[in-house]
């Protein structure tokens, strides 16, 4: 079964969004951006920008599911905040949509794409590039990170999905 | 010059707003409420929840600024991403409204009211009740917070006009 994912790599500098087309072990890759809002722009009209554009990918590509990069407060202190308002923006306006929303922490996300949860950066635009068949890795890092929290969502998604069937199999 | 200022105390659980007409040294309450989301809804369900009940809020009393909570990375790991998820939804639904958003640290809030930026909760409930004239305090905490966020920016909003007369009338 063919899922189509909206990755976001939440962030209000830059704001990571992949659209890919996935089954097991195969995904295609059917958009790829990156939204920037300058920092020196009022936070109000920053996060007003964004939504307008997450909702223009979400009306243009028609995703299944929207799979969002899941932040901790711990981590990176300083920008946690505008993250977390990014991450409230696609939250807010996929589910205006009626399209769900999931979570995948980046540990998921990189043994998805390369085997391993503790995986840097390359390796994961490396893995990237290769599972999408591209010519070369997608820039900048926030639009790759978006394609992996695509492709990782469509593989996890149809894993949980089989496993699913299995145990509906197994119960019968 | 009179400002009418909705105070948000930032959340998810519970939501506290408070509409306050100040001007120096005066405020008025206008209204008081606390908006709750159930954790036990879906994240996406709970914004739209909220954004609704904000954009219903801005609507019916047409504050002149809205004034909101700066919640810290740092401060209370647990509940932060909600807590900035709410504060990001406020931020949005002022925005296209075309109200001004301002940020207030606790700190602030405290002193603004009760004369020292570290009072607890107790005092700052005790001077908004003061204050405004009330009968008994405002509850949750979460309302009575939300006014004493409204009657800062009331007070703290008129004193910088005040300055910024002063400092006009002294280039004159």
């Amino acid at each position: 079964v063919r899922v189509r994912v909206l990755g976001v790599d939440p962030g209000l500098t830059r704001c990571g969004l992949g659209v890919v087309d996935g089954r097991p072990g195969r995904a295609v890759m059917v958009a790829v951006g990156v939204v920037r809002t300058p920092s020196t722009s009022e936070p109000g009209q920053r996060l007003v920008f964004l939504e307008s554009e997450v909702d223009g990918w979400l009306e243009r590509y028609t995703p299944d599911v929207v799979a969002v990069e899941r932040v901790f407060a711990d981590v990176n202190v300083a920008s946690v905040m505008t993250t977390a308002h990014a991450t409230a923006v696609a939250l807010l306006t996929a589910t205006k949509r009626g399209i769900p929303v999931v979570f995948h922490t980046p540990t998921e996300v990189k043994a998805a794409v390369t085997g391993s949860g503790r995986a840097d950066k390359r390796q994961v635009a490396a893995m990237v590039t290769r599972i999408l068949g591209l010519d070369a890795a997608p820039r900048p890092a926030d639009a790759a990170d978006a394609l992996a929290l695509a492709i990782c969502h469509a593989w996890r998604g149809a894993q949980d999905a089989r496993l699913t069937t299995l145990a509906e199999g197994a119960r019968r």
